[in-house]
């Protein structure tokens, strides 16, 4: 058993993500990233499930952090008060330490492979599932906590969409702010 | 040639469904659906382009009707209002002939199979791309165009989901109408 090395983790992701880009996902093998970052499979197999868990490091957490913070919010905020409160928050803290550049390629990686373009989506529906839970937690309806889960991880999803086109500028936590109120907005126009 | 025989489509529908509950959909084969339904693989092929696409007869047009639609309606409308008007009758006509008791057969199979499942996504996905890029002609701005596409498809998809969940009391104009009501009331709260 080895020192425990810090950065482990983030060499394993890199190298994955080079081998991804460089010769495709199907064509790159577990040993090929181990030997990539100088470090053993068994090393791979203590962080990641396989290959296709690489690039979603510490996302199993999010729905965890994301009942979490639920719970401890104060009983009186409503819905779209929670969300506004804590969607720029968690953003933040979902891409925190990672560099603008590894997020624009493992975009570029995720939308070329349909296995993680599916695990991509499974993210989001666990977010999903994890928020509407939430908001039942605190007595909202089943409709509209439903929508309220849906509306919030939309939301997300656009908003992190818009910051890696415009390369992060502005920060993430702005463009998720911009993000609601343009659907804030959108929703208050008046009915036809 | 034989002659064009009216609800071709239909029994190839119920015959495939009732095949995939009944055996699975890795183990039907188009022969055995086409056996069942009394028809020829010809005539399949000429309907559908293999057997995935039979559970999804006629949504290849709903881009389309979404488009023209859009393109009609008054330029003074705003994306709201549009959707107010459009989702309701837009949905009652998608599912225009299709009896209750399939649709939910039908969600059952398509829950069952990832390739159905994924095939359910791609189609919502049509939808909201044909919703965006229908908003944009509109002079709509581009986030916007975005927000208000997935708004109108993620509430669809929850009324329809809804709607089901009852057994189709009330009817589906009214569940979107019900659920669009939900999604404007929760938006329309204040922020915190």
């Amino acid at each position: 058993m080895g020192r425990w090395q810090p950065g482990t983790r983030e060499r394993l992701e890199q190298a994955a993500l080079d081998l991804f880009l460089e010769q495709g996902f199907a064509e790159t093998t577990v040993p090929q990233i181990t030997a990539r970052a100088g470090l053993t499979t068994r090393t791979f197999f203590r962080h990641f499930a396989d290959k296709r868990e690489v690039l979603f490091a510490g996302e199993e957490l999010v729905p965890e952090r994301v009942a979490r913070f639920m719970a401890d919010a104060p009983p009186s905020l409503g819905p779209m008060e929670l969300i506004t409160a804590g969607l720029a928050p968690t953003a933040a803290e979902i891409f925190e330490g990672r560099g603008l550049d590894y997020l624009l390629r493992r975009r570029t990686a995720v939308d070329a492979e349909p296995a993680l373009r599916e695990r991509e989506l499974r993210k989001f529906s666990l977010m999903s599932e994890a928020l509407e839970r939430g908001f039942r937690d605190r007595g909202v309806d089943d409709l509209t906590a439903r929508l309220a889960a849906e509306i919030a991880v939309t939301t997300f999803r656009i908003a992190v969409t818009r910051w890696l086109d415009q390369h992060g500028d502005p920060d993430l936590p702005t463009t998720v702010d911009q993000t609601l109120a343009a659907m804030r907005n959108l929703a208050n126009t008046p009915p036809g």
